[in-house]
């Protein structure tokens, strides 16, 4: 395994996914920091357009000292089958023509995703994690692996997540595709062979997601009704080019979304979350729950309005095996597991010291 | 004044915007029931895509013996101005061509619509109402109307509204608007002489719309993740054909608003509650709440998240005449004092028995 925390792509042959397509010569990247000996892994989840490189999107959180100590740990965090930040996702080659997937690429569920990271973790040959943890769609992540590959996790933190997604999730998730798939540049998934590309629809999801992430009273304390300075929006004929100066912030997080994410992506991995559902085939959702082993933190934020604080709840009392419960409180919403760095410093250290009852790992003795 | 329930048509004359544009030759529309007698005139005030039937949409309410008891009050509700329900709005006829106003409609803010509620009370020669009553952008126009004609009003009920709009507000409602300005069927907004109609963006920002009106604990419970009757949202391959329950849900709420209601109008009146700060001009919020002389009730939903509770408090707690303070305890969400009937029921009845002490007035003696 390469530690360093450079990006590295590894092959993990044909994935077969939940609903029965394939996707051939698949492809997992990763990055990770701190020497490995066998028994110290922890695992990174990003969350929706995340990616490889936790130590700048957890900023604080992981490296010498940190509460994800790498002078410990090995730190790993693997990109998403789906994604578009070194793992085979729609913006990929494919295999048979070097074309991209475009619409060839098939729906990939949660399970799908968790399916990938576990054959590249034989790949990498290993055998044991000491914890699993991630926020959001990173935390759905999480949930799946407890029931899985239990026999591979000693602890998990789930955060920020439910057990399923929610109706109102996957309302507001749908709008969000819609806007894309209703771009004319979208080309039904097929873009990417044109010159144009479906800027205005990941735009608009981006927009609306955005005010899931955040909650209200931080973005009224930030902007209120100012207008953007130099435009008037008060004035006696409504015109788009004269905005308030949140309408300015969401078109500024549009912009640099569009720069830096797929949109295929974003499309594949927010139906995925549409598909997020621990009780599928498993019984229902509080015997899946129920079932679970592998001893489990559930945090959520007071303020979230994605994945309410009562999902956690609902998680907390009925899982297998609850570790502890933390509360993140913020005026920021469900992106507090993100940017609320002094107490999520804190509950991580707290996690890890019941993971592993206080006795972190030791490497083996040097000859 | 015409109280039999039928729709009527006042001309106002010109209408001159607070920004500074004209509306000449202006209609409002309303419609009324219940004898008035000068002192017993209840003026109710309808949301975004209401309209003058108040009676159908606020169902159980209002009639003989509700608690808008129309044996007792004659209760009044016209259409706003911008809206497409009898008033002048940018479908109806500009009066110098008679073609559709279009583009050429001026912005419109509450006040806007306030005056012109003024203007149709002038015309019917009425002097004193009793009580104005009204929720989201009805209680934004009742608010003001306690501001800008308090001599007028002897009580108000503000229901399930802020005192000016916050930037979480502003930006799903400005995503909704884009979404509408975005359709190439707007035709910037002179679609009307084309056989164009923006649909598909009203259909999108209705969406959005619905899901800050419903609570999200309200619509799991009827949607969970449920596939739609025949269709499979898990395949193997994305299809937008292939939808979640809730998603069919939306869609069929999506064409009933576009059935119903101009796109014009939609975007002007959503433009008008971006607008909504009853502290502009008026030396700040607080100030302007303060100075607030009209009795008058505030009522919040305990779970609106486009119009939280804490923004009913502060309401409440800085409001020059505080009469009382209600909480609609529902899984709704906004539109619970649309759907709550025996809670606005209880909190309607209380609040006209404050409003006049108990002594309704009585007509005057037939001779």
């Amino acid at each position: 395994m390469i530690t360093d925390g450079s990006l590295v792509h590894v092959p993990i042959g044909t994935l077969r996914t939940e609903a029965g397509a394939e996707i051939p010569e698949a492809t997992i990247a990763y990055r990770a920091w701190g020497d490995f000996h066998g028994k110290n892994l922890l695992i990174v989840e990003h969350a929706l357009t995340g990616d490889t490189d936790a130590r700048s999107w957890w900023d604080g959180l992981i490296g010498p000292g940190k509460a994800l100590d790498t002078d410990t740990w090995c730190v790993l965090c693997s990109n998403v089958i789906g994604g578009c930040a070194g793992s085979t996702g729609p913006s990929s080659p494919h295999p048979k023509d070097d074309k991209p997937w475009g619409s060839r690429f098939p729906a990939i569920s949660i399970r799908d995703q968790v399916t990938a990271e576990y054959r590249l973790l034989e790949e990498l040959g290993v055998r044991e994690v000491q914890a699993i943890l991630g926020g959001s769609m990173g935390g759905a992540r999480t949930l799946e692996w407890t029931l899985m590959y239990p026999e591979m996790v000693r602890s998990a933190a789930v955060i920020a997540v439910s057990a399923r997604a929610s109706a109102w999730q996957i309302g507001i998730q749908s709008a969000q595709i819609d806007a894309i798939e209703q771009d004319p540049h979208w080309h039904g998934g097929d873009y990417y062979q044109t010159d144009e590309v479906p800027a205005a629809g990941l735009g608009t999801a981006r927009r609306i997601a955005h005010l899931t992430y955040r909650g209200e009273q931080e973005i009224d304390e930030r902007f209120g009704v100012m207008p953007q300075p130099g435009e008037n929006p008060l004035g006696p004929y409504r015109d788009p080019a004269q905005r308030f100066a949140v309408e300015s912030y969401l078109d500024y997080q549009a912009t640099k979304l569009v720069e830096r994410f797929d949109a295929g992506s974003y499309v594949m991995l927010t139906d995925a979350l549409n598909r997020h559902d621990i009780g599928r085939d498993r019984g229902g959702l509080n015997k899946a729950l129920a079932s679970i082993t592998v001893p489990t933190m559930i945090v959520g934020v007071d303020t979230d309005i994605l994945y309410p604080y009562h999902q956690q709840e609902h998680l907390s009392r009925n899982i297998g095996k609850l570790m502890a419960m933390a509360k993140i409180v913020s005026p920021v919403g469900h992106d507090a597991f993100l940017t609320e760095t002094r107490q999520m410093d804190r509950i991580l250290r707290r996690f890890l010291v019941l993971s592993c009852q206080g006795n972190p790992p030791t490497p083996p003795e040097k000859p």
